[in-house]
């Protein structure tokens, strides 16, 4: 298996990521009219490859001048050049430059520039590329220029690589001379006269494919997509009954918006969908959800009349003739076809919502013909959007400008305006003619181009979108922001977007080594957690379903804070603030909820939109059998949302030890759900013991029980949270206290109050002689079965299982497992025996009807040393949207979209599960439990303020505290104590056998 | 309109009754052979009608004796007579004898015997027969012999009634005479030549139709029966569609045994049921259920092979071909039915479920044919039994005897043993030969019959029940009883059966004048109320559907206390006792009950059979549209059945001042069920107050709802009843306690409890605007439709329209009105205008899915002086069973069969209702309210050991007390306060108009 991190690619500057030719034509012009020496483009083209004092001699040819006018022209023309350059900019890189360095960055090899060019540095500046390399080699690094071999030599010192793990990317003659005599792997651009002594050649920089030199590390996942090189997902059998689905997984997406990984051919029908944040609309009274919005990436070629399309409607499975791609790192979807007939040999396109500009979608796609083919490209924005519910838009204002086009709606039941703007760019061809038309909502561009020499057409698209809720002026902004973002160049956006991807990842990557599917399934999951959550606001949720559709609302559930969060608090704590101070800003909302279900407090909402009024409909699912809707209690008896926030702002602080998130935003959150718990809770003379009536736990398919244990024991810590944090504020911040006993009125007889039902809240002990705790009151009593008996009950496949009349409702069958899930969030409950006994009890009434099940079964199956059973548990839990097996219409509601919290899931049974990690008051416990297969596991942690990273491998585990810490970490590793310093490393000696054993 | 109250009828008694001629020729004939005159039959037929004297005169011919002599002969023929009679016994009185005396007397006519005879009060003793008349005219009575009045005259005197107003029946020419000479209306028995002067004749006494001489007052309800005479349902349209529902309505029961209203020659497919009281079994592990027993009444005819019978599956709608009669007055079945073919000219027959011996059926057929014409009579045992659930029977053994069939078997899950005997005596017919057949659970005797000479052949045929729970030996009990039955003859069984019921509705009737059809209507439900009750028990319950067939399980539900009991309590409480202590015997059941849910003390099975432990299953319904059972929580979350129990105790005592009863048995309940209530109810810090939660209210369309304002105000009555009670035992009764305090455990501490959760036990207040009162909690945040809106929604009529998924469920349309039901059952709650407020607001969004509903309005309504809608509601609430116009599949479950609660609810209508009856602490309030076409409304009220009877008209009321009675009762009528002393009678006059108008 190679390991592309023992690789680098090294890049020579011009002519391979940029070309300065044209500025050095230039500046050799100007020099050769006031030198008044013959010159001219021809001339010019001798000079490629050549350093600059090569070129005034053959410039000079038979004139000769002294040393100092020798080099005061060398002087002049080097200031000209640099003059010229000024004028350089991001729209000067190469197609494809970005697009290959950030492909060697996504395969883990290092990348480095190695430019004979002093001006290197400069170029990268103007270029906007400086960020995206490890190293730069240039000009002034060595003093022996190409073909001389001291230059890339120099830069892989500077990369600690040994030369024959670096690969070099030239376009000259002598840099690839250069490279060979490094003993580099030299992969040349260009005609074979002048590179062609090189290992691997390639046309232009666009065509190379890294794949050629380096084979990928490649595995297909069951009948899936084949996963490779740790960071693609690639999908070469197109089914038309997959289209939501794969169009789900291949998502791209940056908090703000999520586009699907769709076709730029395709429209509503195979599920199309741009849906923004922020924009909730109830278009027919059913829901609220968010829009999906006309779609400014549309773009078809036509060949007499002829498109060409995949077709959505048909069958392919052939990776020669189709195959779609994501790239995990950077966000980006691929797609290559080879039509079996027509004109055009092949379509090349990607477009990825940009992690810099999150208002921005880009697309690039190329076009491979023969030149002088004469082709129709129509492009523009499709406003017959894919919606669940109704329409959303209103007074839907086209807008057409020569350079660009833009849409203009409102939506239907608030009057949110959003702009969406479209410009394109094209080069390779010629357009002989084009026409604007508008038709039903579809605002199109058609052109007429002519295949240029190269036989390639470049489309470059550019869509961006702003609502009413992002700036005041959204058409403006829109129209700007495309229109600057064309003249930026596809390069320059996606260069950006790259390095945001970068820092992301910086903190947010899980390596594992030994296991590159693993490693794929898992970072899969890390980018669909990461593109699900609002990084750039605090006023927004994490939506069940991410921004992949507009299933569950756009809204946030229990997910956010059980699934999603705990990544980003471990991670971005930032992050996973901001998304806190969404619960903060909705508390207005779970009080009016509470206020009308004749609570008091704060009763969080089962889905929480921007307002944070309940958005959960009483009537969810259709039963299918009889049309007819079902009555679910998902919005007023699954209260476990509450507690759960205070769960978590628990978690973090203890995490992150930002107690002023606590005293400041926190506090009004705990106090207001202790508040609530307390109107909830019921008295039970009978025993003397608070309970809970009328529940619906985690497990939906048992609705209207009592003392769910998981409930239960949330609403435990919820109210100690409430009670030790009153009694902090007594002792220590009266005046805060006072604030909110002003403010919330809340008061010292609540505190009692509070007091006296923790104290007697009822408790569920496990059974005496099976250890297994009791879901809820009377769960033994109902029909032990399995969930394979129970799929012969069913008479429809898409029967919900649960309430009222489910399959599964009156047995032991469970959707996911309460019990397993409180050993998730509170692992110190429960001793080993009980937690294994009780997760292999639930372990086989669990139908896994939730996504969230399998994954939080792999966590604690990890944590018991179970790594067998947990590795098979994360595969399967964390390869649902994967796999897409499963249906996105179940019970008639559409549920299709991303699983984003078993994404946040994924995460958890990494590092807290496999890597066993558990942040404790004042140190974190790290007892990594590896799969065999696994060389390493390393993730990193910020923990209070501190960046640390671990390498778990099967015999040691080293933990590195980041110099910029501002403090020591205290890690028992396997229960034995290390402190480690910023700055340092500590590595420990482990028996992972052993360990596994106890 | 003929007022039959104000006619008689005297019946002659020899050649009438009985035949005394056999009885006179032996004691002549014995005389005559000592005598040494000559003597003969053919002589004797000279003696008919005329007097001993001249019965000798006409002996002694032409012998002169002297006066001594004459005398001695006279009074030795008198004395050989009576010893003769000394053999006659109940079997000698004619056929047809008794049917027509209390076919008069149901007619509400008033029945004599004038006879010549001064043995008559002998023979009618020696008959069995005195009990039934009201006065007896003989010989001793007048001077003067027929053909002189002076007899009629005197027994029309002794009845107070005119001359005119009397029918003498007759068979002889002189006592015709006498008749007429007494200026009463004639009737002959006999031939034209001896008794064709009468105004109306007929050959035997058993074509004596009394609809002829006095035309009935009749009326068709509806598209449905005909109701006759206040007494008589006339079915005389066949539907096969109806078969089930005609069978019920026209039952025949006893409280011991009830037998479905099918004709002799049908089988199980026409749903033939004979549903015995005490064999509880489950015989397909489904639910326990009655027992429907072997067919011992089942008969038919044949000729040549032909069967003579009513096609169960042919519509008939004629009344001359085919009527079928229920007679309310004494629970007789009656079908006349005229064969379009084959030699049977008329087909008549009867049967009865005997109220005096209540193991016993008899039924007696009449068959019209020409004499000497062959038929082939096939009675016996038909084992075929329908059965709801699974067959109950195994080792079903045969036996065979010369005079009698039976079959022994013993129920398939229990064991218990069951007899039937049958017993068949023919007349009129000789019967040639006859063999036994026995095939698959068929015991049959077939026999060759020729019709004799007066061309019809009367069957009489018994049959008897018995279990091991009767008797220790069923078989021999069965076929002893009835042999004895068949010998003592059918107009004895008749007769005494008669009797029995004389006695019952001497308490229960409550009569109607003006308005003849809702007088049939309602003593059709006082019938029903009265036979489904186990009256000769005190270990069995009321079943929902009485003894009419094996639906509802044969078994209690808290309709027994609230609806069938009430009339008990208030007419015959020696019987509401015995039902209530059935609720005592089954205290364990219900304990059991409570202890399995997690309760303490006593929660009363939803449905309750032998033992009280819950009969009710998890699944009861099955959804039509999936198939699927439904889980209804009839049985755990309807809770108010125990409360129920108590307040009907309190009701019970109220009336009764049995305050025995309370200390021996009611205590216990009281205390059992006190100690459940404390142990169900829930504590809310939020509000400080005591609620129930997850209740299934009387409205069974609403599950899971919390304090249910008729539970919770039935909760508080019975937690009130135990506090007091317990109280009153601290100090009047210590031993008692101290014995309770021993043996449940009873405590100062649970009193202290009782008191605590009494005292803040959850109100539900009125709504401040609209007075409406919630009838749980959130009830008013439902859907506001109408049952015909939901109507609409059906996709199946048998639909089941609550939990979990009917179309009631989330909307406001109600089943039943708790909050009405509470009206009646806390009529003192609440005022007038809250009332009418809630009953205006509930009537529009009842759906009336339960036959409780109507009654329940229709009550509340003539308490509320809403007269009309009272009336309309009542008839309608009344005719359930008599319409027969519901589906007695709905659901796939089979709930036909009577709905015993309503007919208990048309006396609470009635008596509670139009008589505006409330039996207070120390008075009793009557305010009647009465419709504008009654007359009078009558009826018997039983306060504190006093027989009260009240005559409520237009214009006054007449209360009498019962000069038994051991005290004044006090009456307070419309606000005026009369006290009457035993053996008064006081009228009070009233303006019913004025007092409706208040």
């Amino acid at each position: 298996m190679t390991d592309h991190r023992q690789h680098a690619v090294i890049f020579d500057l011009d002519g391979v990521l940029t070309d300065t030719a044209e500025f050095h034509y230039l500046a050799w012009q100007q020099l050769a009219d006031a030198e008044g020496l013959p010159f001219d483009r021809e001339a010019n083209e001798q000079l490629r490859g050549v350093s600059r004092r090569d070129s005034l001699l053959l410039l000079l040819g038979d004139r000769e001048v002294d040393q100092d006018h020798f080099d005061d022209m060398m002087e002049r023309k080097n200031e000209l050049y640099l003059t010229s350059l000024e004028r350089m900019g991001p729209q000067d890189a190469l197609p494809g430059a970005v697009a290959l360095v950030i492909d060697a960055k996504r395969r883990g090899m290092k990348v480095a520039i190695g430019s004979s060019s002093k001006n290197a540095p400069f170029v990268l500046d103007r270029l906007g590329l400086t960020g995206l390399f490890d190293a730069i080699a240039d000009g002034n690094s060595v003093q022996d220029a190409k073909p001389a071999p001291d230059l890339f030599l120099a830069a892989a010192q500077m990369l600690d690589l040994a030369p024959d793990a670096c690969i070099v990317i030239e376009d000259a003659e002598s840099g690839v001379d250069a490279a060979l005599a490094a003993g580099m792997t030299a992969v040349g651009i260009g005609p074979k006269a002048r590179v062609g002594h090189a290992h691997h050649r390639f046309l232009t920089t666009a065509d190379v494919d890294l794949a050629r030199i380096l084979p990928c590390d490649e595995a297909r996942l069951e009948q899936g997509p084949v996963l490779s090189d740790g960071w693609v997902v690639v999908d070469d059998h197109h089914d038309p009954g997959q289209i939501v689905n794969v169009a789900t997984s291949h998502l791209t997406g940056n908090g703000y918006l999520g586009y699907r990984g769709t076709l730029p051919e395709w429209g509503r029908d195979a599920t199309v969908g741009c849906t923004v944040s922020d924009t909730w609309d109830n278009a027919d009274g059913k829901w609220s959800e968010l829009c999906n919005v006309p779609n400014g990436l549309f773009a078809t070629w036509e060949h007499l009349g002829q498109p060409i399309a995949v077709p959505a409607h048909e069958v392919t499975s052939d990776r020669d003739l189709l195959e779609r791609r994501l790239d995990i790192r950077y966000g980006r979807q691929h797609r290559r076809y080879a039509p079996s007939q027509g004109p055009i040999r092949q379509l090349v396109d990607e477009r990825f919502a940009s992690m810099d500009e999150r208002h921005l979608l880009a697309q690039r796609q190329r076009v491979f013909a023969a030149p002088g083919d004469r082709l129709t490209f129509t492009s523009g924005i499709d406003g017959q959007v894919w919606s669940l519910n109704g329409d959303h838009f209103a007074f839907v204002e086209p807008q057409i400008h020569d350079d660009a086009l833009a849409m203009r709606m409102n939506t239907t039941e608030r009057g949110l305006p959003i702009a969406v703007a479209q410009v394109v760019r094209i080069r390779g061809g010629q357009v002989h003619a084009e026409r604007v038309i508008e038709d039903e909502r579809q605002l199109l561009r058609v052109m007429d181009v002519e295949v240029g020499d190269d036989g390639v057409v470049i489309v470059d698209q550019v869509m961006t979108v702003y609502s009413g809720n992002d700036v005041e002026y959204p058409l403006r902004e829109s129209l700007a922001v495309a229109r600057a973002a064309i003249d930026d160049g596809y390069e320059s956006l996606l260069a950006r977007h790259a390095l945001a991807w970068d820092a992301l990842w910086e903190r947010v990557d899980v390596q594992i080594t030994g296991d590159q599917l693993a490693q794929t399934v898992l970072r899969y999951n890390l980018y669909h957690n990461i593109i699900a959550t609002p990084m750039h606001a605090d006023h927004l949720p994490i939506g069940a379903r991410g921004l992949s559709c507009q299933a569950y609302q756009g809204a946030a559930f229990w997910d956010q804070e059980v699934f999603n969060l705990p990544m980003w608090v471990h991670t971005v704590p930032e992050i996973a603030r901001n998304v806190m101070i969404y619960r903060y800003r909705t508390l207005d909302g779970a009080r009016r909820k509470a206020e009308r279900l004749g609570y008091a407090g704060a009763f969080y909402a089962w889905i929480s939109g921007d307002t944070g009024d309940e958005l959960c409909p009483d009537f969810f699912f259709v039963d299918v059998l009889t049309g007819r809707p079902i009555r679910n209690h998902f919005n007023d008896w699954q209260i476990h949302i509450s507690p759960d926030i205070v769960c978590t702002i628990d978690g973090y602080v203890r995490v992150t030890g930002d107690h002023d998130f606590v005293a400041g935003h926190g506090a009004e959150i705990v106090f207001e759900v202790a508040r609530f718990l307390a109107s909830f809770v019921y008295y039970r003379p009978a025993d003397g013991l608070y309970h809970l009536i009328r529940l619906l736990g985690p497990d939906e398919y048992h609705e209207n029980v009592d003392d769910n244990v998981f409930t239960v024991e949330q609403t435990r810590v919820a109210l100690a949270e409430a009670i030790t944090l009153y009694g902090d504020l007594q002792g220590n911040d009266e005046n805060r206290l006072n604030e909110l006993r002003e403010t919330i009125g809340v008061s010292d007889e609540e505190y009692e109050a509070w007091k006296e039902i923790h104290g007697s809240l009822v408790t569920i002990e496990p059974h005496p002689e099976t250890n297994i705790i009791e879901q809820f009151v009377g769960y033994f009593d109902h029909e032990d079965t399995t969930p394979d008996a129970l799929k012969t009950r069913l008479q429809d496949p898409n029967e919900y299982w649960g309430w009222p009349n489910g399959v599964a409702h009156h047995t032991q069958v469970i959707k996911q497992p309460d019990v397993v899930q409180l050993f998730v969030n509170q692992p110190e409950l429960f001793g080993r025996d009980i937690i294994e006994a009780n997760f292999d009890y639930y372990l086989q009434r669990t139908q896994h009807g939730s996504s969230l099940s399998r994954p939080m079964y792999g966590l604690v199956a990890a944590r018991l040393g179970r790594v067998r059973e947990a590795y098979d548990l994360f595969i399967k839990g964390s390869t649902v949207d994967l796999l897409a097996d499963h249906n996105p219409m179940p019970g008639g509601t559409f549920i299709g979209g991303i699983h984003t919290a078993a994404c946040g899931a994924a995460w958890q049974v990494a590092v807290l599960g496999f890597g066993g990690v558990h942040v404790r008051d004042d140190h974190v416990e790290v007892d990594p439990r590896l799969p065999e297969q696994w060389e390493e596991l390393a993730f990193g942690l910020s923990i209070r303020g501190c960046w640390l990273r671990v390498h778990a491998r099967q015999d040691e585990i080293e933990l590195a505290v980041d110099a910029s810490s501002p403090g020591p970490v205290t890690v028992l590793v396997h229960g034995r104590s290390t402190t480690i310093e910023p700055g340092d490393t500590a590595t420990t000696p482990v028996d992972l056998a052993t360990e596994l054993a106890r």
